[in-house]
């Protein structure tokens, strides 16, 4: 994946710029463009309070096209009324004049502090200065990802190419997500209320996600395979499992490359969206907020999929399993009870739990096994844990990172 | 409330004694007898992995009756197989043998280590000994009250008295809880599985809470408040959202008092019960591991119960809410964030939020208020977080605390 980045896919520009927005001195607007009317999807937050780039994302991705991205972190436009809504259009309105396309084939994103109103002089200034600064180099990419992490410690891409026939397929994306961490994202469909103006205060976090592909495909079957990928990855990642107001995951297909028209190619396509999308979902999850590691959970064997879910979400967000998790503790008293408390249909008779793979619970009772050594093979950057439940054929992954001291740090008080 | 105890009510002597299965010397055996073959309910975990004396405790109330409960701290009884349940009936024996009535009179509780054997030498001694220690003055419940204590760093009991006519009703309780708190207690009735034998490790919490009361009170109408009053009082708990495999709330009523058997007179008995267990519940949040503060979440006009509860438990559940609330940080977004993320009927746009009765957010978008003011009116014992939807008639309260850096202290390896 080294090689390829979010510009690598033929038909894209992009370009980060410091615009002042964030306190930090490092890129906080963004701009991505295609040279084509791209075949656009994207999935959005189902928070009910969803703030209103969301809304506005949500209505010009509509027709399955999009020409730009606009982005800035720092301020999350959540929360602001209409206000916040005029200042969305406005920014696309400044991305489209600057690109030379129509408003409504931008799609605006934000992250940053909720329930303030953007700072759109500010703004303007560095919409209009990364439209001057696109290209399409390695460092255009770079500049683009740095301009939408807020609490990120590291930058987060990924890319592969893949064959249609003879001709290659680049599919690549960024991300951002560190805190309020816990997306459930959807196709546009589910709505809800609007926001007003502002005067406030709390940071908080998001996860944002912008992928490109130089694949010719129908927007439809893009919506699909985003979804469907957004599931497995995305949505299967928790830090603090609090769903964010502005989680967005969008797609461009530029469709200067390969035709995806087929079953196999759509497959292969599939394969690669699903590969990049958890690649960058695991990124979130290592550089979650305090975290130490990434705790992979799975579950196998559950009775449906809901149920699999379930469970692993449960064992995921558990407090004590996320402590026990820092402090290399092979505490599977926790996990097993965590899988049982959801209500879905889970038999501990019938299970097996492994830590690192080794088995330290089996159908009910305990099993002997050397706590020191177990404990040790968990003081590393990934631990797996493994349910298996013998109660049907489903199985879930979900990936999340341990609860440190640093994240009460991060989180108890940098607002007043 | 502070006179009335346990032992008030007439017709219960209880004893409380060292038996050397904690490590610290405090009492760890505990007997709690009635003279009278008491009416008595109760309501136990959900989790589908349930502790050895759940189950024995289940099958022992199904008849509404019980003479006695025996209780031990220090080891759960949990995920220990079929010697885990002869343990537990084991328990039920000795008691009933010393106190002089049918085994299945006898409620058994365990909490502590999950994955151990129970020490059967101890604790037959310990029993046998409680036995010949049984009374009914305050002391004795004092020592019962410790008898149940884990992880917890005070003792908890509250108790009231009210007229039935002319008589006077005494009711009143003990219980325990601190960490692995999210319970979600039910009459019997919801089965599964058993456990097997033993060799671990995992220490843990749980709730535990007797109640007693000298009124006479048929079985039916005690379950069917003793459910009422849970669910608005224990089942309103949430620490780490974790439900435990060993939850327990048993009421005995002896009958020596007045009945309970007019409208008028249930309405005053279910006013007591709900009194004492929202008082015990209560004083679970502030003892809740690492806990600064209590944190009393209230929804108000949500568009049904299930509604109300749900919002109240995510902003209550949320690390992010919490860790604010530690911090002594008004960030009102993740409150109203969390509210959206449940997916149940809420507008932003007809919302508004207090933090200590100033007004922080309103109808969709901020109020000016002086943050540090706010901030300063946080740094109590006690916090109230109401967020008020106008989107029906339906109110929830939960009552939680913060998350602090002790917390993941005291969770992060304990074990090995």
């Amino acid at each position: 994946m080294a090689d390829l980045h979010l510009l690598s896919p033929r038909g894209f520009r992009a370009a980060g710029v410091y615009a002042g927005i964030k306190s930090k001195q490092t890129p906080d607007v963004g701009l991505l463009v295609c040279e084509t009317r791209a075949a656009a999807a994207a999935v959005f937050t189902t928070n009910r309070v969803f703030a209103a780039p969301v809304k506005v994302g949500r209505e010009h991705v509509a027709d399955g096209r999009l020409r730009a991205v606009v982005v800035n972190a720092g301020n999350a436009n959540a929360c602001t009324g209409r206000q916040g809504e005029k200042d969305a259009y406005r920014m696309c309105d400044l991305a489209a004049g600057a690109v030379g396309c129509e408003t409504g084939d931008v799609l605006p994103s934000s992250t940053g502090i909720i329930g303030h109103k953007l700072p759109m002089e500010k703004l303007e200034r560095g919409i209009l200065d990364a439209a001057t600064r696109l290209g399409d180099s390695h460092e255009h990419a770079l500049l683009f990802a740095d301009a939408i992490l807020t609490t990120d410690t590291k930058r987060k891409a990924a890319g592969v190419s893949f064959k249609v026939g003879r001709e290659v397929v680049a599919l690549a994306g960024v991300c951002k997500g560190s805190g309020m961490i816990g997306p459930r994202m959807a196709l546009p469909g589910v709505g809800a209320g609007s926001r007003k103006k502002s005067k406030a205060v709390p940071l908080h976090a998001t996860m944002l996600a912008y992928l490109t592909t130089d694949a010719k495909v129908a927007a439809p079957l893009l919506r699909k395979l985003l979804a469907n990928a957004s599931d497995g990855s995305f949505n299967a990642v928790t830090v603090d499992d609090h769903m964010s107001t502005n989680d967005t995951a969008a797609l461009l297909a530029s469709g200067l490359g390969p035709a995806i028209d087929s079953p196999r190619a759509a497959a292969s396509f599939a394969a690669a969206l699903n590969e990049v999308c958890q690649s960058l979902a695991y990124q979130i999850a290592a550089d979650g907020e305090g975290a130490t590691k990434v705790v992979i959970v799975s579950v196998k064997g559950a009775s449906s999929d809901a149920a699999a879910k379930a469970m692993a979400r449960a064992i995921a967000n558990s407090p004590l399993v996320k402590c026990a998790m820092n402090g290399n503790d092979p505490n599977w008293g926790r996990i097993v009870s965590a899988a049982g408390l959801v209500g879905v249909p889970f038999d501990p008779d019938r299970a097996t739990l492994t830590l690192q793979g080794t088995v330290v619970f089996r159908n009910g009772q305990p099993v002997e096994f050397d706590a020191a050594a177990v404990s040790r093979s968990l003081a590393t950057a990934e631990v797996k844990a493994e349910l298996s439940c013998r109660m049907g054929k489903s199985d879930a992954t979900v990936w999340t990172c341990d609860l440190s001291k640093d994240y009460v740090t991060i989180n108890a008080d940098y607002h007043t």
